[in-house]
Order: structure tokens, then sequence, then C-alpha cells
């Protein structure tokens, strides 16, 4: 089944302890992108200004990624630049140019709306609403961060009132809800509309709160950190792009999801941006999900 | 086969968002003694003043420890005072009196020298070296503690090198190796003498490093964290009354014990003090032992 996706690209700048990496292609929706692509058709939604690579459309395209809602327009592409330290569990924003993402408003083609499987991206609320009221998905999953929830929780609601997922760090839930434990904080958040509710806790692992319970998973552990930039977009792409292939949303599914979201995400860790990401194929994929299994088993 | 832990038996007042528990019972060999009481037969060395009340001396001979190792001595309890934030991962120390630990020197009774398994807890890295010369333990675990790695790391040192297992918090790793990256950090361990390393993330649950490779593990989730005071003395209390009772280490008992230690130590953190922990039998560890391999399964 396919999958759309609508959310940042951008050229991002970052400087961790191990080196630097200079406007390298990044974005929210090109990491999800290519770590869905190994699972299934992915439509990417998204805006970029004159100034984007053509090289970096290249690799999107030589993925299989559907471009046709990859909108290029006057003006230059989304910045970022941000700075890790030794502990890579706390980054730095050092700079934001929005450029042509801040005039975008998500335009999606044809085949784009009638996925049945729907990313929305973190990215303004109001534009979240656009995108639902254009797309026919059966499950939807939503990224969101700590400025909608303090700035925009109105939109924020109404479109949490209107998803099957979400997918936030743990520091979010306690944003989002008051809530300081994990546990009453999913539960708050499942009766705000999202029935599955996925925490991200960076090296520490996720959790996964559905219907019929609650799954735990550690991150696959690394020896090297090089950089975690987009690490949690490629998690939910892998997790979205899991249930996209699958087709379905059993617990087994969702679980599986989560394992393959974290093993895409350990990838990504290994090399600046989606360096390392853009060269796994499927069957590194598979061998690290097997490593997962002797990983966790007792 | 039988297991012998030497460590602090404490008065600890302890205040949290929730209430406070004044003078109650604590100290690292209590929880540790408590919980493996449920695996195995547990000789337990510590000193305690003239004012330790006997229905705590009661409760641990209820529980089968022998108790020929605790020595009451002139003067008061060790006593400690903290606070923990509504985020439970962080504590504050607010007081610590040493009273007759302040000079102990730990005895082992023969039964507690001829003990197949031992448990140094965290005390002066002298002290566990003057157990380590009366023991004639095959397996021997350590913990130690951020002030002894910076202010007696010769000592440490000798310990490290005459013992089998390290369990440690993350925070310490750092402290003790330098490295920032958990893998790095427990293998540099390694290269000091244990063999194996238990790393400890609190609710983030643990890693194991042996011989055969890597574990991980989520904590137990707990809607209702009440005092989580003791709950890594608890971990390794189930962690190696596990292993006792088996009387092995091969790497499936090494993960086993892990899950044992994480689910003993969830009942700790449910009650103030050792409330919990003294109440629950063999049946509800076994019970909360088979929801954690439902909250792992993928």
């Amino acid at each position: 089944m396919s999958l759309t996706v609508v959310g940042s690209i951008a050229l991002d700048t970052v400087e961790t302890p191990w080196g630097q990496n200079t406007e390298g292609l990044g974005g929210a929706a090109t990491y999800f992108s290519l770590a869905a692509s190994n699972y299934t058709r992915v439509h990417l939604v998204g805006v970029v200004g004159e100034d984007f690579p053509v090289e970096h459309v290249a690799l999107l395209s030589e993925k299989g990624i559907n471009l046709a809602g990859l909108e290029r327009a006057p003006g230059k592409t989304f910045r970022w630049t941000g700075r890790y330290h030794r502990d890579v569990n706390h980054r730095d924003t050092l700079d934001t140019q929005l450029n042509v993402f801040a005039e975008f408003h998500p335009k999606l083609p044809e085949e784009a709306r009638d996925a049945k499987y729907l990313f929305l991206g973190n990215i303004h609320p109001a534009l979240q609403l656009e995108v639902l009221d254009q797309a026919r998905a059966s499950f939807v999953a939503l990224d969101t961060m700590n400025l909608w929830i303090h700035t925009t929780r109105a939109d924020l609601d109404k479109v949490l009132a209107r998803v099957d997922c979400l997918i936030i760090n743990d520091s979010e839930v306690k944003d989002l809800t008051g809530e300081h434990n994990v546990i009453t904080g999913a539960e708050a958040i499942r009766t705000l509309g999202p029935r599955t509710v996925v925490v991200k806790k960076g090296e520490h692992g996720c959790l996964l709160f559905h219907e019929e319970g609650l799954f735990a998973a550690p991150a696959f552990p690394l020896r090297d950190v090089i950089d975690p930039t987009g690490a949690g977009d490629t998690f939910a792409g892998g997790f979205m792009g899991c249930i996209a292939q699958r087709g379905d949303t059993s617990p087994r599914t969702l679980r599986q999801a989560v394992i393959h979201g974290s093993v895409v995400a350990s990838y990504t860790c290994e090399a600046f941006g989606p360096n390392r990401l853009a060269q796994i194929a499927r069957s590194d994929i598979d061998a690290r999900f097997d490593a997962f299994k002797q990983l966790v088993a007792f």
C-alpha cells in the first residue's frame, strides 16, 4: 500500500565533536521518505527553493520516491543549523531560516491523496489540517513539537482529534499533557484522538501504547553515533513504511514496525545526514532486525 | 547456592511529592537481601546501632535471611535523608549521618565466607577489599558510586581487578571510564576486571555486557512510582538471587537474572521504602516476569 508524507526538506549544517556537515540534505520528510522507500511506494509532499541541488532530487528519485508533490518555489531552501555535544542526546539549534517554507501550503497530487497511509511531519498544525482536508488515508500518523504545543494548541487539538497515531518524544509528552509519568501521559494523549501513541526516548528506545497493551523496545545500541539528526524522522519512516507494506495495523505489525523504525534510525545515526541511510538495502535492515531479536531475547 | 551481601543498613527519611517516610527501614544491603531472599539463602553482613528497631530485625529474619553477620554496635544507626521531585529520576541527598557505619569493618561469619555468590554493596573500596580477603565466593558482583570513583580510585581499581561483575549506573560509567558512549564505556570497564557489566539506566532499563554479547532490557513500566529509593539495590538482589538459585552464570541465566532484577525493582518503586518489596511472594515475581515477556515480544 502506498504512503504519503508531508513535511520539511532542508539543507542542514551540523557540527559535532567529530566533524561538520555543511548544507547537507536534510529535513524530516527527506529522512522519512528515504527510510520508508525500503518498504513501499512513498509520495513526498514538500517545498524546496531554486538553490536545492539537483543531485538531492536525483537521490530521492533513484530510491523510487514519487516527487510529483515536490514543489520548487522561488527563493531559497529551508535551512537549519545545529550543534551536538559529546552527549549526543542534547543539541543546540544555532539558526533556522524558513525561506520558501514560510509560505508553504501543501498541495497533494491525486496519487498522494489516495495513499492509504499518511504521515504528517512536524509542520504548523494549520498546514496539517490542510493536508487532512485533501487526503483520503485510512491510517494517519502525526509528528509535532514543543513550539506547536505551546503556541498553536487549539489547531493542534483539532489535528490530534483526526489522527490515528502520534509519534512523539518523551519530553513532549510532558509538554502536551502535563504528566511526568509516560504511561499516564500516553493515556491522556489517547483521549485526545490518536489510539496509538509511540513515545520516542532517543538512545533509550521507545514505548508503544495501543489498543491491546504496551510494548517497550530499547534502541539498537551503537558504538559510534556520528550524527543523530533525522533519527526520529527515520524512525517514523521505518515505522510507517513497515505498516504500509503489511497493509495492516494489528498489534503484531505495530510492534514489528517499531523495531523496523528503530533499525533504520540506527543506520541514520552512523554517518552525517542521510549518508548512511541512503546506502542501506533491505538486506541490511533485515540483518539488524534479526540482531535486535538476539539483543532482547531472554 | 547461598549468597552473601555486605553493605549498608540504614534508617531513611524520604520526601516525595506524594508523601514522606520518616526513619523507615533502608540501606542497600537491606533492599538487596529482601529481594534475593525470594530466590535463595542470603547471608547479610552489616552494622546497625543500638537504636535499630527490633521489628526490622524480625522482618529480615522472617524472610529467612541469615543475620549471623548483622553486627549491633554502640551508637546510632546510619541515617540517610533524601528528596525526590516530580521527575523521580532525580533526587537530592539532604543529609547523611554515617554513625556506626563510620567505624564498620565487615566480619564475615564462616557460613557467609563459604557462600558461592557474593555481592559487595556500595561501601568504601578498602572495606570491599577486606571482604574479598575473607570470602571464598566463585562469582563476585560489585556496586560502587561516584564518590569512590573520584576519591579512592586506586583502591577501587584493586577491587575491580578481583570481581566478576560490576553493576553500575549509566552516569557512573562515564565517571569511571571517561567514555560518553555506554558501549565503549562498558568495554573499557571489562578491561579493568569484571567480565560481566550491568549498566542500570533507571526508568530506561538496563544493558548487560557479557562474554557472549549484549542484552538490552527496558524497565518494567510503572504508572505510579511512589519511592524509587533502593530500586538499584533491589535490582542487584533479584539479579544475584536468580543467579545463585540457578547456580550458573550462563548467558541465558544472566539475561533472565536481569529481568528478575528489573521485576523485583519495579515492586520496590510502588511504595515507600521496602514496604511493597517485603510483601511480595515468588508468585508475584513470576507473574510480572511473564508480563515482561509480553511487554517486549514482537
